[in-house]
């Protein structure tokens, strides 16, 4: 038997305001940010590592309440634990004192989406499979005893749950053979960020087009005739086949999202997305019938799966695009990819940030082989910066992600980022700093 | 000129899981406590008070979530920032970093709520009126400008929120007049707890009728047999004349909320409260048609004002029970008024914690003078305990809360309290450590 000696949480941050990656509307100068937590046992092979993303300040706190909410799990057994993480999850996120600074939402949320994370990569790395295998080999009734469907059984029932997992299920095996083939497809927002010049957007995106992305992104909402002017030279550059998203990143009140996006209409957006409020669910259905054929996309804001599932229930998305950082890990996860199927929603989750691109990849090749079984109108993010920090970094060939082979969820980094990076004390902070 | 030199944030708790007051089918054990702020300034006689309240751990996470909101306070001109709280809550809301732990919810919008209550307490004190009279005092156009309206504008324009107020401002004086003679109605939760005894509930429900209460609210949603019988009792106690209110704390789902219900419907109960999870506009309208006659209130954990927003576009709730330390203080409190006035739905605050009670009569005295004009279907939640602690406790007689006259928002604590709660090094704390 194994047992957890020891949860430990670290405020790791990357500067990278100093060249605006990440740049976008509302977004200006963020320091892209993990609340990194390692669960330690007293086999020092074994361990679970897993954090929550946030653009910099406020990362101390995320970081505090991820330590906090692993307190419990000091002195269970790996195995025990491992064997059953729907439980594990529930005891965790049944303290009521916790619960009452969300409930499921905001820096407790994401502490919990931090120690559940690293909970899921032990659970990998205990099996020695990475994360998308270890579900694909989970049966429906797994599946589901794991997911939190409180609050939900108006929008899926357990019954109904268990029912599209099992009728996917024979087929599990040349889906995943089919992915080991073709990797599963993916999009780049790294040429769009909206600090960068003309001349570096028309370069990033002759280098996506080469690299053989069908799909590329664009921030936009800050300044329409600027959106104009780039959203032609993406045209430009990329023609009219390929995909062109557009992101707002939540500036906008509802009429003037219509409004804006009806004057971007010409160079026929893919989707919109985050053009309003996270939270309003009825505003995005609103915009939604506005603006069709263009799609409606929101989700890395998508605070719980109580949101998702009033998005679902209203119509008000084309496109789903969940954070693995945001919802508390696989447990509520699991509740969103089921309800997105009942619903028909293709899921395409958010990543860039720090290390989000290293989880997703796990979550859509499971969302393939186990749940939609569909690749149709389905794109994964992928932003190409930080992954040299990742012990088991993501891999892109040909405008898709590579299956990861190595055991766990693909959220270790090495020693030396998470002691270079952290704040306040790690050296380059330090070195900032002096 | 007087000038903000420290913002001190400080982790108060109140040991009253010890006695199960405040327990309910969510909430078994909670500490009352609060996140407490004060804003010194260079001249020792000016100060502000404000607070979030949470129910024990966590407490520490929104004071330093406080503490760091509030340090670009410092240094600031006194007399221009209280001139102009609506540039200085907008300038504290801008922080993008901060924002995406968010947005505007969690222990971020705690801390919010906190730092501006205590700007807004400042500013009253400035002034040298209750809070209630600052705001009763300021034009339309001045409190229209200091409403936090962004991403409501496709339920309430701006020029719609200035008609609203304009229209009842002729007669602000005569409904101060009023008030200041009747007080304004309250109902009373302290007999209900789901914890206490039927001995004990049978008691201080007799007392709560002696008092003059004509409104009661019971806890509900543990166990169904004792959900009848308690309410069995409440009607023989009380009588079918006074409104009996019962609250659920979020325990049910959908479905389950609706069958429940309708177990309880022979009461006649006045409003059921939180039948589902607070961030479900969808699901609680869905009830809303289910229940009928018996209405559905909801808000003590309505995030922010975009919830709220769709839960009256959704038609979704019969009383908005809003919070005045999880709405991030008057700058969004005034956005849910002018809201619920344009729709027509009645705001019953929610009170009770710890200094809840002190803060909504302000809330409440102001929108009867400056935003409803209405008394119609409105009544203020009271709850009797760690009043104490307040340097200006709310009086409630005969059933209603007496206008605060002392200057400020009610919101200062005796610092004799605050030195023996605060956590974990304060006399009472460390006595039950030791």
């Amino acid at each position: 038997m194994t047992t957890i000696t020891a949860v430990t949480a670290h405020d790791v941050r990357f500067p990278t305001s100093l060249t605006q990656d990440g740049s976008d509307a509302m977004n200006k100068d963020g320091d892209y940010s993990a609340a990194y937590v390692v669960i330690h046992t007293d086999d020092p092979a074994i361990r679970g590592y897993g954090f929550t993303f946030t653009i910099g300040r406020g990362n101390d706190l995320c970081t505090e309440a991820a330590r906090q909410r692993g307190l419990p799990l000091v002195g269970r057994s790996v195995e025990d634990s491992v064997a059953d993480l729907g439980r594990v999850y529930r005891e965790l996120a049944s303290d009521s004192q916790l619960r009452w600074l969300g409930p499921d939402k905001g820096v407790e949320h994401l502490a919990m989406a931090a120690v559940m994370n690293a909970m899921w990569d032990l659970a990998a790395r205990v099996a020695g499979v990475p994360l998308w295998r270890l579900l694909a080999e989970m049966s429906p009734e797994q599946l589901v005893d794991a997911a939190d469907l409180r609050y939900l059984s108006d929008a899926l029932t357990r019954d109904e749950a268990i029912a599209i997992l099992t009728e996917k299920a024979p087929t599990r095996r040349q889906r995943i053979a089919e992915l080991e083939s073709t990797g599963y497809p993916c999009y780049t927002t790294s040429a769009g960020w909206l600090g960068y010049s003309d001349d570096k957007l028309r370069r990033l995106l002759q280098e996506a087009v080469d690299a053989g992305y069908k799909h590329i992104k664009l921030k936009v909402g800050a300044n329409r005739d600027d959106d104009i002017r780039r959203l032609r030279i993406a045209r430009e550059v990329i023609g009219w086949d390929a995909k062109l998203m557009i992101d707002a990143n939540q500036v906008w009140d509802v009429p003037e999202a219509i409004e804006w996006i009806g004057a971007l209409a010409e160079f026929q957006p893919h989707w919109i997305e985050e053009p309003t409020s996270p939270d309003d669910v009825l505003g995005h259905a609103a915009v939604r019938r506005a603006v069709a054929p263009i799609g409606v996309a929101t989700g890395e804001h998508g605070m719980n799966r109580v949101l998702f599932k009033q998005m679902f229930q209203a119509e008000a998305i084309d496109y789903c695009q969940l954070d693995s950082a945001r919802l508390a890990s696989i447990n509520e996860i699991l509740a969103v990819y089921l309800m997105a199927a009942k619903f028909g929603v293709p899921v395409c989750p958010h990543a860039g940030g720090v290390g989000l691109c290293e989880l997703v990849q796990h979550l859509s090749i499971f969302d393939y082989v186990a749940v939609s079984g569909s690749l149709d109108d389905r794109v994964t993010e992928f932003v190409d910066h930080l992954h040299e920090h990742f012990v088991d970094p993501c891999i892109v060939r040909d405008g898709a992600y590579v299956l990861p082979s190595q055991p766990g969820y693909s959220a270790e980094m090495h020693e030396e980022s998470v002691a270079r990076y952290s704040y306040p004390d790690g050296g380059y902070w330090a070195s900032v700093a002096a």
